[in-house]
């Protein structure tokens, strides 16, 4: 039933969203007592012409 | 004003989405009472190394 | 798999909602090719303060 | 602290994406009084193909 | 058709809120080469509770 | 950078949301090789009557 959407940039492996699919699991598992069927994980990779921060696109920071 | 947010895996045809949101469309309206004009549908295509369910990318299911 | 989210106004009843969800549910199964069980439909009630069309709040339309 | 998501069609060019991203930053920043740092604009690109209206996909309309 | 979804804390008054949704839409419109009518702008009220920095709740902070 | 949204059913307690906040940080960090200060958790709580599961609303299975 834990939805989570993971917006990042762009450029991370595979090894590294598996990895993070598991230890956010396990921390909403055991913290939040559900049980690791009812995780649902969703990446969202963002381009940095998609991202700004303080009013500038993090491609031209 | 209804705006409907669709995450599915990548690989649905033209023709299915188009059914889709035909179809999603017709129930709001008759259920929920808007106009078809009021509806906005938005589909998001998610590949297999983006979505994980128990802690494990479907990717590697 | 497929995750729907439906934001509309405030103010449709428990019935309208389980409707909504049966419809939805049975529409994306016949037309993406899924199981029911795969299906998970958020909604979320936005009040009319917060909705603006053509740069007017609804609340104030 | 504020986190705003824009959906618009593809198409908009890095100039206006980064135009875009300076005045809705200052608008924020002067209305609702926090500072530009505080500000996340995320913009998401959707193709004809995964955007409907009144039930139609913008692709075939 | 663009879509805007701006979260904040809660708190921005109405008045706040007309303004916002007044400059954000004139931006648009002006930049991204749209008209009014297809600018939908949704607030989302975020409580201290449900936000966290740097892994710390902003009601903790 | 990276925004993390959570949606769950409401009645998480502070205790929770705090040790939530602070291990999916540390996991992001550690495994996405980022800050601390990049990360932006956002919790939502999803009232039973607004989330559905195989068709059906979760305050009525």
């Amino acid at each position: 039933m834990p939805i989570v959407k993971i917006e990042m940039f762009a450029g991370r492996t595979h090894a590294q969203k598996a990895e993070l699919a598991r230890a956010i699991t396990d921390a909403i598992v055991s913290i939040a007592q559900t049980t690791p069927e009812a995780v649902t994980i969703v990446f969202e990779d963002v381009e940095k012409d998609n991202w700004a921060e303080a009013g500038k696109l993090a491609s031209d920071a």
